[in-house]
């Protein structure tokens, strides 16, 4: 996979994963404000994706201003919000399998679910809501995740993330999740309709080889992986996912995509 | 995947799964306690396989016994016997992931473990120490899985099994388990050393078309499903997987094999 891209060229808007790109935990990583301030400074229209489900998108946009980042609300697209337009749209009445923090903003389980949403419980998985999702699903009823991002990194080292449990669901119902955080292409689409730019036009940045890189590739999107947050020895090697550049981290790429000259 | 079976000839012994052909929860499946007092009768050697981990091997003989089963505790065959003996044969020293009813039998975790042995933890299924296991991974410690079923039939429906979590860690770790217990050919061929009888001269009789009858075919044993259990309609007619017999219990599986003439 791999999107045409003018390395001689400014893009018209970044897609910015933020854990792992911008913080681990509740730190900075080294440069990542005043970075991102630059890119504010050169009015590069921003917006911010992720996949993170466990904490709703107020408190996520809190964390990061708290360590120093200018980032507005309605900058930030979560699976979360992606997942609930969904079930909007489609008039499903979902059993949600969610963190507690997240509740509020997804709503209560339907008393008689029609279909299963999936996000990231974290510490708070629990074997008789997975059993009740199976029983759904075994049952015909959609299965919705949010992600299925296998690792992310936290202060402490890489942690399990909420693809194991969608991989484990659809081996043991035999049926697949609809996934609509990324890797999804609409969940990059979208973002890049409301600040009106094409996909060859942007760019990601990121730190998951898979659902950030390969992602935005295979939905025409030039993609920057970095060397910060889950990035392993080997990711800028696959043979299958070609970034347009490897950087040590979000700093660099944005030195390197300021030097460029606007279109 | 089908083995020769030569259907006018009795077998020389039979592999028998637990829950779902003799029994479902705490209930007897109807008539299966007198056809195994048939098999007795005829005197067929048998051994008794199981992939059902939340309980130790004692507590499962004890349970069939109230059920009126005529079983030995040496005759059963259990997957965590099995991680047992491959653990002590590479002297490891594991992160045990299991049931706290299983505990005792398999010992508590090193301190400072170089492999992780999964078993089937049911409602006790706890994020963290699938996070400790899945950095164990990481690390390239050995990964050992009891099982790797799909699902299993409870009293109230079916249940989610642990192989959604063996799956869910191969997936975010990229590693892959080795199943000890079914569908490893050589769960079924230790029972059957046990017994000196060839792959081609017995019969496992089982509800799971995977685990039981495809993983019985691949060792070279002509296999029976039985239409209780897990079964659902349309395993029968699975293009990929073809049992020497499907019948609708356990009884009529015996009535069947002791009417074939004895070799």
């Amino acid at each position: 996979m791999t999107a045409a891209t003018n390395p001689m060229r400014r893009p018209k808007a970044a897609l910015i994963d933020l854990a792992g790109v911008l913080h681990v935990g509740d730190q900075a990583i080294d440069g990542a404000v005043a970075a991102l301030a630059r890119l504010r400074a050169a009015d590069l229209p921003l917006r911010f994706l992720t996949n993170t489900t466990r904490t709703p998108r107020r408190k996520i946009v809190e964390k990061l201003r708290r360590m120093g980042f200018d980032i507005d609300e309605d900058e930030v697209q979560t699976a979360a919000q992606a997942a609930l337009q969904l079930v909007r749209e489609r008039g499903l009445h979902p059993l949600y399998l969610v963190h507690p923090d997240l509740a509020a903003e997804v709503g209560p389980s339907a008393a008689q679910p029609d279909a299963v949403v999936l996000g990231d419980m974290g510490p708070f998985l629990d074997y008789r809501q997975l059993n009740a999702a199976f029983r759904l699903l075994m049952d015909g009823k959609p299965f919705i995740a949010m992600a299925k991002n296998r690792y992310f990194m936290e202060e402490d080292g890489l942690s399990l993330d909420m693809g194991a449990f969608v991989t484990g669901l659809e081996f043991s119902s035999g049926r697949d999740a609809e996934i609509v955080g990324k890797p999804a292409a609409a969940f990059f689409h979208t973002a890049l309709a409301t600040l009106r730019v094409a996909p060859a036009d942007a760019v990601v940045i990121g730190d998951d080889l898979h659902d950030d890189v390969g992602a935005a590739l295979a939905a025409g999107i030039p993609a920057i992986l970095v060397r910060t947050g889950k990035y392993r020895a080997g990711d800028d090697a696959d043979p299958a996912i070609r970034p347009d550049l490897v950087v040590d981290d979000f700093a660099r790429a944005v030195e390197l995509l300021l030097a460029r000259n606007p279109s």
